[in-house]
This record gives structure tokens, sequence and C-alpha cells, in this order.
């Protein structure tokens, strides 16, 4: 048998409980241990239900228990998850995570220290909710010199884009029901701007190249922008829009940006509706793989959990090595990213003008009255901003 | 440094060495080790290329060799292949294929004795081509209970359907293209008759519960009845035809099948074009998850064989234990699957004759002359090929 503790028995944490309970006995196989939860640690108290006995209060309980073998964190938030994390592995006790600010802010340390204590740092639904990504990376593309990743990380901000390009509404009534359905946070900024997502591919980015990527270097631009008009200008163009978290590498230089691009139907992210999430990765010999899936959600999130619980317990008192070291790889300023924007000006801007001022240029015309659109092809951003200055641009979007 | 032996020296053994030998550094810091090709066993010589001096033609050089720890092979078929695994394991030698016969035939066993040996018996390549899914199904989707598997299986069906549904020529002339071209074989029977998709769904199967699927017991159709008219009113219906391999649980029966159906724009397999493959994966608790890649060739492919490799050497001496039981699970007969059923007929066949015959049934009228359609859905197999026998139909395919 296997002990483990809770720490945070919220959405996500509930959601860890019930699959241990739930599919006790295809986990049991799997495993070739049973799995119990001896611990919660919480601050309410969950009296008349049947995690009662075993919630506390005190980290310590669960620290200076030898008997549990694997602390499972689903609180958010730095602190106090990362005091709780080291004093946990110090102790030669795994850490899985669902916390990505944990990861993204100290995903390397935390590894290290796994390492020195034979233990492991598992984070499988810090990226992804329910989708398998972080293990594949680390375990089934380990022959790839991974390109490029493109990910839709965030399934707040792909419900609203998807509604509002079917139902045509504007974003702000869209993101009002969104919260009323459970589907955006009362204060959705970390999600509508993009540092959900930004957290989520500097994870992705470090894993890929075994180097750390920080989030804070990533320029990250959210929807909130985004209006119905560019829908109809995207349908014009036969392509959708979504918010990509995106890294690659070029020439030895690292690259990422988090920003809503239009997506033609040649990229199998247009096809990703919904909550869903999805990221395409693409590597020197695999070509293009992408993993599909539950973004969010209790359960989907918990079974990513549940599936480091499964590795940890496997691997008692043996570091599966993961690459990710703390050496930092600048992300070049996004100035310098080559990349084709689409601009929406008014009617009075002089076509001229646009074709003078950019060299690859094609128009997308009566969409909308009294203006019209253009796309502006293969432009360093830095140049580009400085050259769109003088249009006056209703709208400014990126085009994959 | 850890030396390994490749058996087969074709399209993928080929592409396995060249991964090896392009992306050396990157595999090298994922493994901890250098990976060497000690030995390649093939019939002929590649006088003149850089591999002339380590060519051999008798595979007892190979597994005497105390010195080769995994061996690595990408020749298919049933024997030799068998053979050689057997006398690989028991000398504790890794064994890392891309032969879903051999799989399909005899993974059971192979990994036992596996087990037996302190070794691994790995085969990643097998399903999926580059598509990262047997370990997923073996270390991510470990807290899951598998409802049902989806998946297109094959890239040259896919490929086929593409393209007959793009350009509207018949199924003939499209083969004859994909043969020159090289996606599809000489003689393409395994491909287009659904028996290579099947293998692959049994051996996915098998995994996702644990126990033997035998490929024989699953009903399996191909395409080669598939016709232009069937795109028209796939298109009126506003689908897509896929050839899927499926497989279920319900009731505590494990249901299974290879054929044509059409696909709608609610299911993410329906946007998979080309020789691109896909596997859906439902789980109890996390939803759908979809797998997506380049399905064949042999770079992708031997990507896959060589995350194997890396594996196998980063677990020398060490069975990371597979749950595929010998015991074998009884398919249901596809007489016992309730489907829903597409049938062209002429449009002499009574409509009132057609309602009383299936009890829940839709008409589609128009596409094609002299004939009509109709969808009976929610039927067992066996009743339904019973009642439709009266109305002569000129085709018959399932609807997702």
């Amino acid at each position: 048998m296997a002990s483990i503790a809770l720490l945070g028995y919220g959405t996500v944490g509930s959601g860890v409980y019930e699959i241990l309970t739930k599919n006790k006995e295809t986990i049991s196989k799997k495993t070739g241990k049973d799995i119990t939860v001896k611990r919660i640690l919480d601050l309410r108290e969950f009296k008349g239900t049947p995690v009662e006995n075993i919630v506390v209060h005190d980290i310590n309980v669960i620290l200076e228990d030898d008997d549990i073998e694997v602390v499972v964190e689903a609180m958010g938030g730095d602190e106090p998850a990362y005091t709780y994390a080291m004093a946990a592995l110090k102790k030669g006790k795994s850490y899985c995570t669902s916390n990505k600010v944990l990861v993204a802010n100290h995903g390397p340390e935390l590894l290290k220290v796994a390492k020195e204590n034979n233990c492991n740092f598992l984070f499988e639904a810090s990226v992804g909710g329910g989708i398998p990504i972080i293990r594949p990376i680390n375990h089934s593309l380990t022959p790839e010199e991974i390109l490029e990743i493109d990910g839709i990380l965030n399934g707040t901000t792909n419900y609203i884009l998807t509604r509002m390009n079917k139902e045509g509404l504007p974003y702000s009534e869209i993101l009002k029901d969104a919260q009323a359905l459970g589907f955006a946070e009362k204060d959705p900024t970390a999600d509508v701007e993009g540092f959900d997502a930004c957290r989520k591919i500097a994870i992705l980015t470090s894993l890929a190249y075994g180097k750390n990527v920080k989030f804070e270097d990533i320029h990250t631009e959210g929807i909130t922008k985004i209006s119905n008009e560019d829908f109809k200008y995207a349908e014009a163009m036969n392509k959708g829009v979504k918010l990509l978290a995106r890294s690659w590498r070029e020439d030895g230089k690292q690259y990422a940006i988090v920003a809503p691009y239009m997506v033609g139907e040649d990229c199998p992210l247009s096809f990703v509706s919904g909550v869903i999430n999805a990221i395409l990765v693409k590597g020197n010999m695999l070509g293009d793989a992408m993993f599909y899936g539950s973004g969010a959600g209790s359960l989907p999130t918990a079974s990513a959990v549940v599936s480091d619980i499964v590795e940890a317990v496997k691997n008692k008192g043996n570091h599966v090595p993961v690459l990710w070291e703390d050496e930092v790889v600048k992300v070049c300023d996004h100035a310098e990213i080559v990349s084709n924007f689409f601009v929406r000006v008014s009617d009075t801007v002089s076509k001229d003008d646009v074709k003078k001022t950019f060299s690859d240029v094609s128009f997308c015309e009566g969409v909308v009255p009294s203006e019209y659109a253009f796309v502006a092809s293969g432009i360093k951003e830095g140049d580009f901003y400085e050259k769109v200055k003088v249009f006056d641009a209703k709208q400014i979007l990126r085009v994959m």
C-alpha cells in the first residue's frame, strides 16, 4: 500500500480523491499497489463527508509522517506551495502538482531538490489539463530536436473566441455568460490577458530544450481587444481566431510569444473549439504531432495529477531524470520576430501608401463598411509597429 | 556508451540510423549515454556506404555479443522476427520493434519473456507511426478506465479517401496514383482491406484493458467499395468518410470493428486528412484525448523506434512493467453491435417499406439521380443485415 496526502481539497483536489476512489481497481492494477489518501490539508473541515476524519490543518502532520510517500498539491499560487514543495521533497516525498505558477517560477530548483532526495517532482497537470503532454515531451519525443511548439493552452479564452465566432456577440457579453456558467473566473485577467497561457508555454519550452525559459520574457497579448468585425474578416479569409502560445528556435535563437492569431485550415489547431486545448509539436524528424483534449475541469486535470501519483509510487526511492536546467535561455525581444500582420484601417487610408510602406501586402475589402483590411507578411515586428503608426489602425492581429 | 544492433536496414531501419546520427547530441543528453549502432543485420552489403563495416548476415554475431544491449527490429512479418525477438530477450537484450504483425501475434508472450529476463520489449512504432500513443496509454492514461478508442490508423487509406473526396476521382485511379507516389504498396491488400488497421486496434485495445484482444476476432471491412457517389451523400450530410478502427466496452462486453464510417464535424477525427493518423481515446475521467501525427514514413516511424531505444537504454537491467496478459478477451460478434447505417437504394424502392422496416430512419434525396439514401439508426448489425436484404442496397456504410 502507498499512502499519499492532498494539499487543498478544492476543484482539482477533490477530483483526485474521486478518481482514486472510483477507479481504485484499475489504478491498483497499473501501479501494483493500492493508493490511499491518508491526509488532506485544508482550511475547511468537510464535516459529514467521507474525508472528515483525515482532514488536518497543519502541514507538519503530513511532512512528519514517514508513511506518506507522495504529497499532492492542488492549491495553486506561489506560496505556501513553494515552501511545502521544498519541505516535502527534502523529506524524500515525491510532490505532484497541477500548480503552473509554482512550476513556472521554481521548476528547475524543485527538480534539483527532488533529484538530491531520490524522489520526484511531477507536474503533468500544470499544462493542458488532462492532455498527456509533459510526459510525452520528456519520455516520447526524446529523439527529436523540437523546432516549434504552438498551443491553444487556455480553455477559457478558446471558449470565448469559439462562441464569439459562432454567435456574433461581443466579447464582454460572452465573457459575462462564461463567468455565469463557470467557464471563466470572477477575475478573468490571468486567462483573458494571456498570462496563464504564457506560463504554460514557458514550461513546455523549458522542457523541450532542457533549459529555463522565463515566462516574464515572453511578449504576451490577450483577447480583450478582439471584436466581432475581426471574425467577419477571418471568415472572409477562411480562417479562425485563436489565442496561440508559441515558441520556436531559429538560427540558435529562442523565440516565444502569446497572442491572438488568425489561423487557417491548413493548421490543425484551427479545428480546436470550445474549452478544448491542443498542443502542436514540430520535431525535426517526426514532423507534426498534436495532443488534444480537455484543458481544464476538475476530473480531466485530476486525471493528469493521478497519472503523476502512479508514476511517483512506481518510482519510490528512484528519481526519474527530467532535463530542465537552471541556466536561463534568453527569449528574443518580440521586435525581432518575423510575423504576418492583419491590419484594419479606415477606407480614407490610401492603398498606395500601404503598398509603398510594406513590401509584401494583400488586401481584404467589402467586409465592414467604411474600412478595409490588409495583411503585411514577413516583416519584423519592431519594423512593423514603427511603420504602421501612420495608418491609425483600428485593429492589429497576427496571422499564422 | 550503449551499443545496439539493427535488424533490417530498409525504410525504417535506415531512418533509425539517420536519427541516431543527426540528433546524436540531443539523444545523448536525454539518455545520459551515447548510443552506437554496432551491428546491422541485412541480406545486402551496403558497400561504399558508412555502414558497410558493421553489416553482418548472421544473427548470432549480434545475439552472442554481450556488448549489444538493445536489438532493434524493423523487418516486419512474423518470422524470423519472432525467433530473433525470443532469442534476444532470453539473452537479456531489450527488443524494440516497429513490427505490428509480431506485436499483434506475440505481444503478451514477448512481454513475459522480457520480464523474466529483466529487459524490455518495446513497440511504440507499431501503431500510429511517429505518434506517441503506446507510451501514453501505458504510462499517462493509468488513472483511466478507457471506455472507447477510435482511430484513423492507416495512412494509405486516409490518403486515398482524402483525395477521392477532394478530387472526385474513382478509387482505382487514386490508388494507382498513390502507388506511383509511394503512398501505397504494390500489393495494397493489407492497407485497403483494413487488415493493417485491424492489427493496430487489437494492440491498442489489449493495452487499454491489459488483456489479449485477438485481431482475428475483429470484424474488418476495407475501403475498396467506396465510390464517389458516397462522398456526394457525405457532403450533403455534412460528413466525411473515414476508415475507422474502433473498440469499446459496454456492460462488461468488448466490442471492436474496422470499417469505413461517415463521420460528422462533431468528431475531431473528421478533420484528419491525408497520410495523417489520429487516435481518439475516451476515458471515464478524462473525457476525450486525441493523439495526432504522421502515421507512417521512414523518419516519423523511426523516431518512435528511437524513443524506445532511449527508454531501453535508460532502463538497462530493469523491466518496466506493461500490462498485457495472455488471457484472451473475447470480442463480441459484430452482429451484436448497435450501429447507424447509411444505405443507398434505387428510387423504385418504396420509402414506406423502408419506414416500416426500420424504426429510426431518415432520408437523403436528390444527391444522385434514380436513387436515394436512408440512414437507419440504433440497430443491431445482425438484425440490420437481415432486414436490409429485401432492398437490394447499392451501398451500405456505417455512420458515427
